[in-house]
C-alpha cells in the first residue's frame, strides 16, 4: 500500500443495475420508463441547438426556472423546493444535511440499497428494522428515539405502498427528527405525502424525473419541504458544488413538467400494463407483491429466482435479481411496453416449460 | 430553533459571482469564455433533438464516451481519467476521497475560495500558508508534514502561474500525501503538470470545460492521475451518486473535445485580448499581476478597487471584487471580447476622469 492510500476514504459503493447494450434486448432491470419524454422536450432541444452561445455561461445556480415550475405544478412556494442531479443527489444532500445526530437513523432492512451506502460514506449511525413477514413496514419500529427516518413509499424493491395515514402516524411519533419520504415511484398509484407538508415542518418529500417522467438520462430529482429544510439543504449544496444543474437539464425538465397530459397518459398506460402482467405472472405460478410502482416484485412457486434470472438473461431479457437475505428468491421486473411484456411472457413459458 | 434543526450540518457556503441578467451588460465577473462552444456542439444538439427516446434510459454511469475521448486527447489510458459535474464536483470528490488524515492539508491563503469551504463541510483540518509579497506561492511552505496539498496553477484570483519545476519540487518533497493541481485556467498560457503524471503516482490534475472550452453551462470537469487515485475517486463517487453526468453533457463534451482547432483559436484570441487589455490598464494607472489565465488581477494606484467596482457596476459592467484581507484593493477582470474590453476601457476612462 502506498503511503497516501492510507488516507483514502473506505467505502462500499452502491452497485447500479447493469446497463447492457444489445440490439433487440428487453431491458426491464432499472425501472426506466418504456416511453420517450414529452414531444416538448424534443422541441426544446431543437431550440437549444440554435442557442449554444448560452453554454458559455454558468447556469443559474439557484435553478430558478425549474424550482419555479415545480412549485407552480405542486402548489408550493419556490422556497419549498430543492433540485438536484437525480434523486440520488437530492437524498445524498439530505443525509449530509439532516443526519448529524449521535442517534441512529432508521430505515427498513429491505429498501433502496443506497441508503446504507450514504450512511456509511458520511459516517451516520443507522439501524434497519426488519419488514414484517409480508414485506410491509412495521410502523411501531419507527416510534423510538432516532436521528432521522427514511421511508421509501412505495418501497423498493417490494413495490408496496403505504397510505397517508401510515406516513402521518410516523410523523406524529417523530417530532424531533427529519422524516424523509422517498417517493421515486409515487406516480404509479401511491398517495403522495404532499398534503402533509403544511402540517409537519420536519417532513421532506423526494421525487424524481427518472421514472414517471421518462428522463433518467437528464438526471433531475427534487425535494419538497418546509423552507427551513430547503434552505439548510441549499447551504450544504452550495458548500459542495454551486452549479449542479446544467443548462439542458434546466430547460428540458421545465418542458417536461409543463406537459402534464402526456405524463398522466404514460403513467396510466404503465399501470394498465402492470396489472395485465401481474395476471400473466400469477398464471405462470408466480406470486407478486401488491405493486404501486412501475415494477413487480415476484417469486415463483417452484423455480428459483436466480435460475429464472439467468435464463431470461440468456434470452436477452434483463430483470433485476438481488442476492440478499430474504429476497434472494425474488425478481424485480420493470414494467415495459405491452410488446416487451409479451416477450417476457413467451420467454417465461419457455423457461418454466409450460 | 426546532428540535431537528440541532442536527443540521453547520456550513458557510461558497458564494458564487453574481449572475446578473441585464440586456447589453458586460459580464466580466465569473471567468466565462466570451466565445460560444464549437459548432459541433450545436450539430450534436440538433441530432439529440431527434433522439429524445434515449433520455428515458439512465446514462452510462462510467461515462465511457467522455472518459475515452479525454484519454485519447491527452494520451492517457481510460483508467487515468475521472469525470464530474464541473471541476467543483471533481475537487469535492477528491477532498472527500483523499484527505482523511489527522494532519492538515495545505493550500495558499489566497486561492480559489472553495477549498476551505470543502475542508469545512467534510471536517478536514487545513492550514493556509501565506503567499509572498508578490502574491506568489512559497514552495518551502509545502515541504512539511501534511494530509494533502492543493495548488491552483495558475492560481486564482492572482492569475499567476508557476512552472513545471516548481510543481515537481513540491511533488519531490511530498511522497506521502496526494498533491492536487487545479488547472482550471491552464489553457491560457501555463504549463500543465501532465508530463509529471508518469513519474508521481500521488499527483492528481484537475481541469474543466467551463473556461477554455466555453461550456460552463454544461457542467463538466475532469481529473487525471494514477489509476489507483481514479479508482478511489470513482468508488467514493459511486457511494454518493452513480449517475452524475447527464446524457447531453456526455454527448456535447465529446463533440467539444474533438474540435481542437476551434479550442486553440479561442484560447489564442483570449490571450491576445488579455495582453492588449493589460497595456490599456497600465496606461490607466493600474498594476496587473502577470497573468496566465483568462482574467487579470489589477489594482489602481490611486482609486480604491471597491469604488471602481461599484462605478463599473452602475455602468452595466460586472467585474469581481473580493472583500478579503490583502486583496481588497484588487479587481479580478475576466477577459471578454475585444469589443467588451473597449467598453471597459471607455468606462474606466470615464470613472478615473482621464
Amino acid at each position: 500500500m502506498r503511503a497516501w492510500e492510507k488516507n483514502f476514504r473506505k467505502v462500499e459503493p452502491y452497485i447500479p443495475g447493469e446497463q447492457p447494450q444489445f440490439e433487440n434486448m428487453v431491458k426491464l432491470n432499472t425501472n426506466e420508463n418504456p416511453y420517450p419524454p414529452s414531444a416538448k422536450v424534443a422541441k426544446e432541444l431543437e431550440e437549444l441547438s440554435r442557442q449554444t452561445e448560452k453554454f458559455r455561461l454558468y447556469p443559474d445556480f439557484k435553478s430558478r426556472v425549474l424550482v419555479d415550475a415545480l412549485a407552480l405544478h405542486y402548489g408550493l412556494s419556490s422556497d419549498q423546493v430543492f433540485v438536484g442531479v437525480g434523486s440520488d443527489d437530492v437524498l445524498s444532500v439530505a443525509f449530509l444535511t439532516f443526519f448529524n445526530s449521535e442517534k441512529p437513523i432508521l430505515f427498513p432492512d429491505i429498501t433502496y440499497s443506497f441508503y446504507d451506502v450514504w450512511a456509511k460514506v458520511y459516517g451516520i449511525p443507522y439501524k434497519c428494522p426488519a419488514l414484517d413477514e409480508e414485506f410491509r413496514i412495521r410502523r411501531e419500529d419507527y416510534y423510538g428515539e432516532n436521528g432521522g427516518i427514511v421511508i421509501a413509499n412505495p418501497n423498493a424493491p417490494t413495490s408496496i405502498a403505504e397510505g397517508l395515514d401510515f406516513i402521518e402516524d410516523i410523523l406524529k411519533h417523530n417530532r424531533e427528527s427529519v422524516v424523509v419520504v422517498d417517493e421515486a415511484y409515487v406516480d404509479f398509484g401511491a398517495a403522495s405525502a404532499l398534503p402533509l407538508l403544511g402540517k409537519y415542518e420536519n417532513l421532506l418529500i423526494v421525487q424524481t424525473f427518472s421514472k414517471s417522467r421518462s428522463m433518467a438520462g437528464a438526471r433531475i430529482g427534487y425535494a419538497m419541504g418546509h423552507p427551513s429544510l430547503i434552505k439548510a439543504m441549499n447551504d450544504v449544496k452550495y458548500s459542495i458544488n454551486s452549479y449542479t444543474m446544467n443548462y439542458p437539464a434546466l430547460r428540458l425538465s421545465v418542458a417536461a413538467i409543463e406537459d402534464d397530459a402526456y405524463f398522466r397518459e404514460c403513467c396510466d398506460r404503465i399501470i394498465g400494463t402492470r396489472e395485465r402482467t401481474r395476471k400473466v405472472l400469477c398464471r405462470l405460478g408466480f406470486t407478486c407483491l401488491e405493486s404501486s410502482a412501475n415494477f413487480l416484485f415476484a417469486t415463483h412457486g417452484s423455480v428459483p429466482a436466480k435460475k429464472i434470472f439467468a435464463a431470461l438473461k440468456e434470452r436477452g431479457i434483463f430483470v433485476r435479481y438481488f442476492e440478499k437475505p430474504r429476497i434472494d428468491n425474488f425478481l424485480r421486473i420493470t414494467i415495459g411496453t405491452d410488446e416487451q411484456m409479451e416477450k417476457l411472457e413467451r420467454a417465461l413459458v419457455d423457461i418454466l416449460g409450460q
